[in-house]
């Protein structure tokens, strides 16, 4: 195993000047017009949704979601907590008989109130701004005010995220007994030769899904510093392999898709700043990758049909998701 | 057109005996041993996904999701609300530079608050209890407590819900300019003239949606009492056919699946007491088939792949969900 | 009973101009120093208090305040919903022994959650700009962003409203059965003709609550448009009786304070951009004073001890209130 | 400073037996009638409140509660979080002009979800349960369902909390440097050589505060286990006195009132279940005492009219409460 970090070239005192300039050159504003509203999703359409129909051989079926409760990583940080699910009514209701309802009927209702970001989540392309810019070099303060994301809210992805999966194990592939550690920077190298060894091909329109092994770490260890503290995650330098490959969207099992410490001396999270307001790239994070993952470790495919709708949220800058994996 | 009622051959004074009876005869508790936690989902197996996703010929993607917000149809019945969206973090505090971030980056984060029922959902397997008891024969009060639901809680059902859908557009072919009025109860033979007229058939394994019209209704005219009046829906006497096709799950376009008001003097969902804790039948409520039922109008093709993936919240008696068909 | 109307002097199409000379005439800015948190609270001092306790005579107590439940005037403007409150754990799971609890104790626990405006409260200082200036002129973006009113939050306000609380029963004074009708503005001379009809006076830091009987009418025939509606209220013209009289606050029983619809042809709460941005007032609504001011009727005495602290939610912008007041 | 545990007498192996024991002597059912939804409250009559009231002396105020933010000391125990408050509107949308309002006016509005005993609260009278029983002798699920307290709910104590509060430094008389370690169990004699040494008497009707001063600790430590870890508080051994002292509350700067760990082997909270359900006394905790303790330690008074009143949340099993005390 090799340590991520000698692949950056910037200036790690710098990281305005490398953000600006991989801005301007992986920059996607204007390419599906001044309307656009789905990003890198244009890449996504019904050949690949048929090439992605045609990988299931066996049919078994993989959620990659984690299961939403209040045991989940979240710390207050932004005041994101982890889900609050309450009941409204409950089966001892309904046996004693306290519900009011004709002939033995019971119920029991439920209500959930939650973060956007608190677990397995898409991005949407409001979540992030690049100097008072968002997605397409729209003003940032008339495209996600109070009221929401009014142009580019998550409910216009409704339909769109159904396609082929590619599962990049680099956890599996480059590091020790199947994790990376906290601080690993995979770079456009590693990405590289995970799917060469996985024997699988990455392509225009296909949604990525890079396993670092941070999350099977943290469920035998515990939560500790999983939302976000260090991690495992892309280098910086993905700019140009994420804008090249011309991918639908990508996910990691970690919180936050980059790597944590990131790779400037004074920095937070500045591939988002490249890839969300410039580039339009949806990202998802922290995905449940195990199970999965330990299937195409067995049986050497890597790619299957991937359906991962977010809730259409009106205006929502990001979605809680069940992706649902078929092979 | 003929009126739905007809079909009813039971006492509408008597809906403890129907129900009953219906309840015995059509249960399955037992059926998939005593630790089952999925009923009818056990119907769909790997060669319903292998023959669900053959179904993917011109690439397609539908959602079948209404929008969440707080324009919902929900009026506070049983403390049901429309979901609340608030921001965390704006592009207005971005734009403004009030983030206290470095380097020019800028996020919006939001967090929603809302009742799994509140819109386009499952009906978990813990929702309806029958005189106490819950799915499989369990009390309904050590199956679904104040914590949510300990044995059937829907992050059970989070990787099996994607297979063959059928669309069954009663109203187009039995309703007046495609929809069916409120109060019509669409019985066994509708549903088979409907398959009939559509060419094709339900099997084994399948999701069945029932489109009745009256979604394109209330968009019309508001949404009234969309939510728990007067609406189409299945009749009581399509128990038994629920039964008998031995369909994976089945999903309308209705606030609550099955005809209202009910076909009984004094009842409440009595269907759903049949279905839910004796059948083990997986219920989707509120989709909206619109868009869908044009498409398969058009090009006469009424099967399709179809993911329908719950958000896996830890013991919840239901979800919401943005069902994702492709053609 | 004569119409409040024909007190309204200012041009009905030119609101901007009225309000903007207002604004200046009865502007407290710089009043209380520049880091001022308080307005027109500061009237409210020591010896107010003793004053105000001094008014226990019988120790009779009322509470002003609505119930906050789901039954609640909302109806969904600005995303205010009524409240939801739910269980955490019942009675139910306790009489049922599952709660996991030892010796036989059980507990019941509950959620609740609101927009600070549903029902009867304050508004903070923070809730109403004008032409992007929060009270004492600070701008209202660095005052009040996402992460709350970083300045004048309702907390700052925790210990200081108890005093001498005043009650105008304009209701039972100028109108009919004891109402005044929607659209009714209350003018400088129905407040000061009530105040000689009770025998009270009005004085520097005192509370004023003023009754209109709307929220009677409301509770015989139904919320309506309570929330936001036509409604009797404050006209405009007061202003400059709630600057010279040197009150601490003022609240009334209705949604908004002051007449609905508003006195010019296009505005929306005019007094409110006076009042609480300029003047620095304190404003209650959705007061209950209806046994309060019954119990007035009957003793003569419209002066009481009042308490009415605000939740001392970090940054809010309002806070729900439970005011009790002890005669 | 003597340990408090000595004065424990039970048998520490046999909480069952004790808690019956006490339940039985201290009963109050029945003592105010079988419709009872006020308990010792019923103790805190209009001559208390007249008493109270000529406390005010100097007319300078206090409020004893915690701030209501995400800083607080909750860390999921029984889904309790701490208060999650979100904007709806921000002067950051006010002074863009993106609100959509007339004449320059601009507003923000906020939004609380919180756990109703996530922070200074009253325990309602429908929060515990001894074998079942709610206070009075009802029956607990019949009491408090889903619904949440159908009989008991704190919307009832609406208007009574106010009267005479008396403040017992035990931290200051007993403990060290102010405070009173974890685990010591304050009894009977503590109390009562505290208002010995205070010079103020308990008497009938009275909200007795108790500052332990863990409160000042773990605000200069972390809140580490502050709520539900080891904490000074009542003995068990209490219960005689809170009975025959006829106080009408009482409440501490702890989470939980009692001494924990509790005074028996494997006991959770024995005091509470004595307290409530059998002797309907109503219990305030996290207060924040401080400001006030340190002002009656410097006049010597400590004595005050106190208003402390509940959000009348209907149903409500307890009430976040910013109490006011003044002197």
């Amino acid at each position: 195993m090799c340590g991520g970090g000698d692949a950056v070239t910037h200036d790690r005192r710098n990281p305005e000047a490398a953000i600006a300039e991989a801005a301007k050159t992986f920059s996607n504003w204007g390419r599906w017009g001044d309307d656009d509203r789905l990003g890198t999703l244009n890449f996504l359409d019904e050949g690949k949704r048929r090439q992605g129909a045609a990988l299931v051989r066996r049919g078994v079926s993989f959620s990659l979601a984690q299961q939403f409760n209040m045991d989940g990583p979240q710390r207050g940080w932004r005041r994101r907590t982890n889900p609050v699910h309450t009941m409204l009514d409950t089966g001892a209701d309904a046996a004693l008989g306290t519900q009011g309802m004709p002939h033995g009927i019971g119920g029991a209702d439920d209500v959930v109130a939650m973060p956007l970001q608190c677990s397995t989540q898409w991005d949407g392309l409001g979540h992030i701004f690049d100097h008072g810019k968002a997605w397409n070099g729209r003003p940032a303060e008339l495209t996600v005010t109070s009221d929401g994301d009014l142009v580019t809210g998550i409910e216009h992805m409704a339909s769109q995220i159904a396609g082929r999966g590619v599962l990049l194990d680099v956890g599996r592939v480059v590091g020790t007994d199947g994790e990376l550690p906290d601080g690993f920077a995979i770079t456009e190298e590693h990405l590289q030769a995970t799917a060469a060894d996985h024997g699988v091909t990455v392509e225009r329109g296909d949604i990525v899904l890079v396993r670092t092994g941070q999350l099977a770490r943290v469920r035998r260890g515990g939560w500790g510093e999983y939302a976000g503290g260090p991690a495992p995650g892309l280098s910086f330098t993905t700019a140009g392999w994420l804008h090249r490959s011309e991918i639908a969207a990508i996910a990691t099992d970690t919180w936050g898709f980059e790597v944590r410490p990131n790779e400037f001396d004074d920095a937070f999270q500045p591939l988002h700043q490249v890839v969300i307001p410039n580039m339009g790239l949806l990202i998802g994070e922290m995905w449940d990758l195990e199970e999965l993952a330990r299937d195409c470790a067995e049986d050497g495919v890597h790619e299957f049909w991937l359906a991962a709708p977010p809730l259409p949220i009106t205006g929502a800058v990001g979605s809680p998701v069940n992706p649902i994996a078929v092979k």
